[in-house]
């Protein structure tokens, strides 16, 4: 019953129209060779790859799940073969330097691509997810030798990259990181630990695997600043370049999961695997961050794409599904779902996520490129607004996901409950995005206290007067009640700001106790933004007697939902973090389950 | 890894404590026979049952699934022995007359230990679910003969009761029912058509299925007015009363769903089956509300038993997961979960969803017990508060149920995402409350349409005058400060509700444009009314040095935490409905698929 038809359209709105007067116009010409039609197209070709060739095997892939058999890793029929054509069609390569074998392009444009493939399978995408990371990763900070044995493979896809941080004790936190590393006496290091939850750690579809674990050194300090970062591959290169003889290095299990049952998580053990150190011993955090930054765009990017699935497909049932009577309703013998309020209220939530979580995400990648591609000043202000923007996108956008996800369930109604209709899979797929590369509580830590609490507290400031810029530029008078209320919002996102700023240095728990409704209300001002941008340009659009006019008064709803419906949402956040840590200091409601 | 313990005390003290002085005391006295210290015996007893016996089928249960093979439906291994150890106890007889063989007990005794076995088995409870409304409906409505025929042997429990409503185009709709009744002659009817979602339609445990079924009479009115209500067994009564021949039942299979996979989801074939009419023709909507409202009642009960569950695993998880270095902390190498504030807010959230919600369910009971034992003036008041507060309870406490198994996933990280964990399951499981017996829409719809702006709009008007009454009463300056927020919000809610009235007659879409807000809205309130009222009788007990303070300072920390964090939910909803229909009306975002 899924059903999904790439965007095209609403994406090139969010790339050109939305964020084409990008501020740092060589952000767009990174793309050496790549002339203004070839993005359409490449849209056009991977969204029909997701299309036909990955979303039939969704629903199959979630029903079989991968496979392990005596440490063996088989994926689900027809993930590999699909994969194959993803290579062949030479789509790993994009965004990646030309002498490593890549076809460089924008990387918000690789984003938009990516979405329509996580929309289309999300645990498919999982195999391949990792080795963007992978390859900016050994870029940065590997010795020349490891970049040329490593990065040609996973450039075209045909090597995949894993990363291996947890461990059964370690979670969130890699203070506990317990994997040793012995130097070999030959430039090498042989690993000894047990890594869990490692996405694609294991599988029957690549040549190679290559391993990016974090372990202790033996003379390493303990906590974070003793753990360095190894590079280990399932087979190790012949001295001539070729695939040499087979790591220590072994798929223990995987887990039997909620949702992304196509993809193998899996518990490895690594035995005196070799490898190589990668970037400074110790250091090896520092090495991560590039990779985990990135990591949570991308996690974000996949609640927008199942957000965007789900939203089509509830559209559709919505549309053909007839039951009972609507106000002002006519058919016989019953009006379609659609025409009920309360389902229009939950198939705009759904929309003005998708839309506007693409807005966002699309926003980070275009930072993304200025940090490419810019000179030292844009790209030092990008990295900053990039430091900000993470958190929130990651943040709101997956919480928005399982959100409109489970709206989804609850369009179809019982049917919805049903595993033939879908969209229960796609909620539960989803559902991971909220932990992995850092629980949405993490998230609000990393916004509140490292970050705006913290070095980047001027960079929000400037984020705030450019909202309020934009608040006091004149439109239409239809704009004008969204840009005073989304000016309402900003100033008491800056005043809040200010405040908590005054009350974190006397109250230790602070940070933790608001983070995230601190997160939400950021992500929710950022939200309002970007819909108040883009009922701008579709009023505009409008006035000028454009081409598509239903396109642009369909924005216009949306962004007018989003302040009706959602943006409301930042009063209850507000309270929750003016009243504080209080009551969350006792032990009198928490104490063990024997008390 | 699932763990519970039925929590007796916090049981104990919703029912006595906190609606001891129920205003009704003859609805105390109906359970002739039963002293003050069997209540306590029979939660005991029944809270065992449900953690040794039908805990550890529940993840089982879920992995395995019911089996359907050639008509015939299989639950999971162990379920069939559970029921009858629970039928062999004679647990099904509790709350029934004793003139069908069952030992009257007070409705809100029965809820209260219901929900142990919700709690503990959600899937396991869905076959014996609706013996008793079928009870209740046969009693109400159908000949007496058909009472002595079907009655005895649901209320042992060694019959089962089905409630078949749903057919393949008509869900919510019940204008939609096609299947339709013969006059057989013989004052029997010949019932035919498909009907689906039925649960438990079919099951190897049971000697009889007694399944209560819509249909139309062949010279019946269209639309609901044309659907009479009949008594179909699975084996026809022989003329000793023995159970006869096997009727043309079928169940032509089961569904693959999301949760409550132990429990079997049956698509019935009624093929010229026999059956009698109960009650009078083409009023089988009528017959059928005893039966709804009440259902009502117990799934908002299913949403409470899995938050409770939910919140105990969290809290165990949270005392034994090391992870990362809390405010203040100190523990090596980490410190536990629950020392981290934002773990706390989860906590809180849980446990404020659980006992909130059970005291709001025990207060529907209650009123249930008044209209089973009270006078006439007494009755007529307590159906009319159940007809207010059923929507509400099972509205929001559904809704609130799936945020705290959520938060059930997202406190235990990665490994809530394992199916291993077991929180995952709850979640599931628990999804399908916010969909059967009424979606959360219809819910919203039926509170605000049919009952606030419809009859019940004085019954409000006595609740929030009682609400009010209570924060006029000094009781501590701890206590002003929670009364001051309740009463501005019960406040608010009149006034809002007056708006609604208002507005409602030139607006034709605002019931269902804003219906689920005002449902939301209503019930935070009433929860704030529960709440402030428990913290009430903590302070009260705890200054008469009572002698388990802990207990107390327990619930008091959490009515703190509901009116900080939770309450101010109202704000949201409250701007969402001052909104209005406006943004719902164009069609200009949701055209079909192709616009």
């Amino acid at each position: 019953m899924q059903n999904y038809r790439a965007p095209i359209r609403d994406v090139l709105f969010s790339l050109c129209e939305l964020h084409g007067n990008f501020p740092y116009p060589q952000a767009m010409s990174v793309a050496q060779g790549l002339g203004d039609d070839e993005a359409p197209m490449i849209l056009e070709a991977i969204g029909k790859f997701a299309e036909r060739v990955l979303l039939p095997l969704n629903s199959t892939g979630d029903r079989e799940g991968a496979h392990w058999d005596n440490g063996k890793v088989t994926a689900p029929a027809g993930f590999k073969e699909a994969y194959k054509q993803y290579v062949d069609a030479g789509w790993p390569r994009l965004g990646h330097a030309e002498e490593y074998g890549g076809q460089p392009v924008q990387f918000s444009l690789k984003l938009a691509s990516d979405e329509f493939l996580h929309s289309a399978n999300q645990a498919w995408c999982i195999y391949g997810l990792l080795n963007d990371g992978a390859i900016r990763t050994l870029r940065s900070h590997a010795e020349r030798e490891q970049v040329d044995a490593f990065v040609p493979g996973l450039v075209s896809g045909e090597w995949i990259g894993t990363m291996c941080l947890t461990e059964p004790q370690c979670g969130s936190d890699l203070n506990l990181v317990r994997t040793r590393a012995e130097p070999a006496g030959n430039g090498r290091y042989r690993i000894y630990g047990n890594k869990m939850f490692i996405s694609s750690g294991e599988s029957d579809w690549a040549d190679n695997i290559v391993h990016l674990i974090l372990a202790r050194l033996p003379d390493a300090p303990p906590g974070t600043r003793g753990i360095s970062l190894f590079v280990v591959p399932k087979r190790l290169p012949a001295a001539d370049g070729s695939l040499g003889e087979v790591n220590n290095v072994h798929c223990l299990s995987i887990e039997d999961k909620m949702g992304l049952k196509g993809a193998a998580t899996c518990a490895m053990s690594f035995d005196g695997a070799e490898g190589w150190l990668v970037g400074k011993p110790n250091r090896g955090l520092n090495c991560m961050f590039v990779f985990v930054n990135k990591s949570r765009v991308g996690v974000a990017l996949q609640g927008v794409a199942q957000a965007e699935a789900a939203y089509q497909e509830s559209l559709a049932y919505a549309h053909t599904r007839l039951q009972g009577r609507a106000p002002g309703g006519m058919r016989e013998p019953a009006d379609p779902l659609v025409a009920h309020p309360d389902v229009r209220r939950m198939l705009l939530t759904q929309r003005a996520i998708a839309e506007g979580g693409r807005a966002l995400v699309h926003l980070c990648g275009k930072w993304v490129d200025v940090v490419d591609s810019g000179d030292a000043v844009s790209r030092d202000e990008a990295e900053q607004r990039l430091a900000l923007l993470t958190p929130i996108a990651k943040g709101l956008l997956t919480e928005l996901a399982s959100e409109a996800t489970d709206l989804a369930i609850q369009i179809f109604g019982g049917h919805g409950y049903i595993k033939e209709s879908g969209v229960e899979q796609r909620f539960r797929d989803v559902r991971i995005t909220r932990i992995y590369e850092g629980t949405t509580g993490i998230q609000g830590m990393d916004l509140l206290g490292r970050k705006v609490l913290g070095p980047n507290r001027a960079v929000l400031d400037r984020f705030i007067d450019e909202i309020q810029a934009f608040c006091d530029t004149a439109v239409s008078e239809e704009i004008a009640s969204l840009q005073q209320r989304l000016q309402r919002a900003a100033t008491m996102w800056r005043e809040l700001t200010d405040e908590l700023g005054r009350e974190a240095g006397a109250d230790a728990g602070l940070v933790g106790a608001v983070g995230v409704d601190y997160l939400m209300l950021s992500g929710y001002v950022t939200l309002g933004y970007l819909w108040a941008q883009t009922a701008a340009i579709a009023v505009r659009k409008l006035a000028s007697g454009c081409e598509d006019p239903a396109f642009y008064r369909a924005k216009l709803q949306t962004a007018r939902f989003y302040f009706d419906k959602m943006l409301p949402r930042v009063a209850t956040h507000r309270a929750c973090i003016e009243s504080g840590t209080d009551v969350l200091s006792t032990d009198d409601a928490l104490r063990g389950a024997t008390a």
